[in-house]
């Protein structure tokens, strides 16, 4: 079985940390290696850029940030998703290029144009097997970030902020068939009953 | 007057830092009014960026490099380059885009293509009016460089590597007219003649 590369997103309060857990678990009981990581992050490197990324007090044009993004996701595909892939191991990355397009693109109103340029020129055509959409209007989601934690620069921003963010992930989903979108309001164990089926369905491919 | 965008490039050890105090006296002298600045840095942001990037113990990716070279770059237009030509004040920075395709491209080995690509996206037309290039052959810039300073992460690169960025710096210089190549092995008076002519006939043109 070749190695698949597996993304999870949503908006800030989605829930996607309880359910990677699940998936950790998931692919073990399969006998699958798989590499776990993040974005902005994963690298040395990469930690270095998301503190700078996610400190409230840095003062980023957007395009700057969105730059800062990339050079993150280059340094994660170089040392950690191609390393990975080629030798026979999955990868589960917690966020990818989806956010940016979400975040930045569709939250602060970078053209999707340009992200795209960015994407092309770091990707070079390499693109997830499967994006798990976790999907939870906007009001839950920041109910719970409210109840859970001390809030960082992209999660401060306003309602509407994360009401586009949620808008440009959904426009993606159904653009792109390597999504399966994921009611997030639902029990935890219906949400991780759809993650098992989709993960079985993403075996059995080819 | 229009304000002037002007930048000073060299490999390492081609003597900048003498000339741009030179430069900043003469533009005083005139009464022009300029901003100096350095790259890659110039901004909080930039300084940041800087900090990795010369740090002999960051393992970046050649790509990533080129990221985070375009995002304090970037940073550094928003913040200081556009407000202060818009606000009639001249621009020097020691050192800009040329240094990417020549440490980055000739150094290293991005593709030139690819360099332009970014510079684009960042850019969007920007260029400087006027380029100083130092000229030193490699073996004169590397004796100058031993016994000054310790050695940061591009500086402790072989000889051949800076060999290749003043080829690459040459090359541009031979296609864009906006060049003035000095001939670095020259007395600092000399030098410093040349610098005062291109600086008069860049404030007369138009």
């Amino acid at each position: 079985m070749r190695a698949r590369f597996l993304t999870l997103e949503g908006i800030d309060g989605a829930g996607k940390s309880t359910h990677l857990s699940f998936i950790a678990d998931w692919l073990k009981r399969q006998g699958i290696d798989a590499v776990f990581t993040r974005e902005p992050g994963g690298t040395p490197a990469g930690e270095k850029l998301r503190q700078m990324l996610l400190d409230r007090d840095s003062r980023l044009s957007l395009d700057t940030e969105t730059l800062m993004v990339f050079a993150s996701r280059q340094q994660l595909i170089a040392d950690v998703i191609r390393p990975a892939l080629e030798a026979g191991r999955w990868v589960v990355s917690d966020r990818f290029t989806d956010a940016t397009f979400a975040y930045q693109g569709g939250g602060r109103g970078v053209p999707e144009e340009r992200i795209r340029v960015l994407e092309d020129w770091v990707q070079q055509g390499l693109q997830p097997d499967l994006t798990l959409l976790l999907d939870v209007p906007q009001a839950v989601a920041g109910e719970r970030m409210a109840a859970s934690r001390e809030l960082d620069r992209f999660e401060v921003e306003k309602s509407d902020f994360h009401q586009r963010v949620r808008e440009a992930y959904l426009a993606r989903a159904a653009r792109y068939p390597r999504f399966c979108v994921l009611d997030g309001t639902r029990s935890i164990e219906r949400i991780q009953a759809d993650i098992a089926a989709a993960l079985d369905r993403l075996i059995k491919e080819d």
